[in-house]
């Protein structure tokens, strides 16, 4: 799949199993997710353990208010730094060992390249605010870490660490059934993916593409590598320029430039 | 908040109501979502409307295959074409007259600005593909749409599906809660967002800024724009380039900059 070989150097890097702390107001949002299809899969099977924390119990106040007026004055609510603060150095101690992330529009943008590095880590905390803002003391003292998942205005940062622990639980070596399928994908890496077709053969009139059912993987490989590169360059040719490409893969783009010319 | 202003220059643009059909093999990862927070809220307001349609129950065989292994070899399965039609046809009719969006890393980046697009629409359907990839069928023929939330693997489209649901929502009139809540932010458009602080002033030691609890306004919004521009040089300033800056922003930018040197 897209970015998949980027994402899969070598299985030996990476963690056999991840801890994931999840500290949010909306447990809700993160639980039901972790019931249903590839991460249940790694939970049952002792890859995947994720601790959902429900800040609001680390309130000291009988109403257990988590957020506030903003000194200045302004629209919206921010979320206190006392709930927050001790909820994760309740669960994780003082000084914890492990990175703790602020999911956040104005952080680093995740990318797969991100994931890879994240999955270095045996153990990540993941702090989710509402999106329109977390006090600063807790960016500046408590999370070491901030990551974006885009430019756009969520409610809070559930669905971006749901997305982040999907993707790292994805590069668990066993995780997704087959010990080796991730890693055999012949995908070319860092490019948008080639065109997948499967049964019928013939559907509404509309054919699979003769060359997939030659039985030629010659021609099948590069038919594949043609049909990715030029969805790449039509699609997204700010990857090309990362890319390690062979002298097959450059004349193919010179002559996509100058048909297009 | 970040990009607010950018996404709601003018309420009378949007929709005064929404809904969404969604197209998924994993209902249960949509449905848990929709029951909290101002999703939930719009929903009660009649504000939003959200059918989750498991496609599945389109499959003709008696096991209810909706994948198969891809025509020319390779690891992974390819979500099968037939149920696809079948459910969004039925649901929608042949001709549907809304757009049909298929969730895929290969699509157009999901933004604040593509956010603001599709909010015009009183109604989308989105389909969420397993990644690893659909019959390219449905990609030539029936969706009239792509969307990325970046470039990474995630096992399917639903996460996507649902920041795209929460993000629309959030630009809905009355979405969340004081009708007037999000055009009155008043925070600097296309930016990072300045610093917010809430109570207690003095935490642990760490101070509010002064210039928050002085009561001048000017002094407030001039401090808060610098904030913004600072952390927005500092983090994102490819963000900078599409800006519009007054002559004092320009000046305080020349003064980081040279600060730098």
């Amino acid at each position: 799949m897209v970015f998949d070989l980027l994402a899969k150097p070598d299985a030996s890097n990476y963690n056999t199993a991840m801890r994931f702390d999840v500290f949010t107001l909306f447990p809700g949002m993160i639980h039901p997710y972790l019931e249903l299809s590839i991460l249940n899969r790694a939970v049952l099977r002792g890859l995947l353990e994720v601790d959902v924390h429900d800040i609001r119990e680390w309130t000291m106040d009988k109403h257990s208010v988590t957020d506030d007026t903003p000194y200045g004055g302004g629209g919206g609510m921010v979320m206190k730094p006392d709930p927050i603060f001790a909820a994760v150095e309740d669960v994780l101690g003082e000084s914890p060992d492990c990175p703790v992330i602020l999911m956040t529009p104005q952080g680093r943008t995740f990318t797969q390249k991100v994931a890879l590095e994240l999955s270095q880590y045996p153990h990540l905390a993941l702090l989710c605010g509402r999106y329109e803002g977390v006090d600063e003391r807790v960016r500046q003292h408590l999370v070491t870490d901030e990551i974006s998942f885009g430019d756009y205005v969520l409610t809070g940062g559930e669905l971006p660490a749901l997305s982040l622990i999907d993707a790292l639980t994805r590069l668990i070596p066993g995780a997704l059934g087959d010990p080796d399928g991730a890693m055999d994908d012949s995908h070319a890496s860092g490019m948008l993916e080639y065109p997948h077709y499967t049964r019928p053969m013939s559907f509404r009139g509309w054919e699979v593409p003769e060359v997939l059912l030659s039985g030629n993987h010659g021609r099948i490989a590069r038919w594949r590598r043609e049909q990715a590169l030029l969805r790449t360059w039509q699609r997204r040719p700010d990857l090309l320029e990362h890319l390690e490409l062979s002298a097959e893969d450059r004349a193919f783009l010179e002559k996509l430039k100058s048909e297009k010319m």
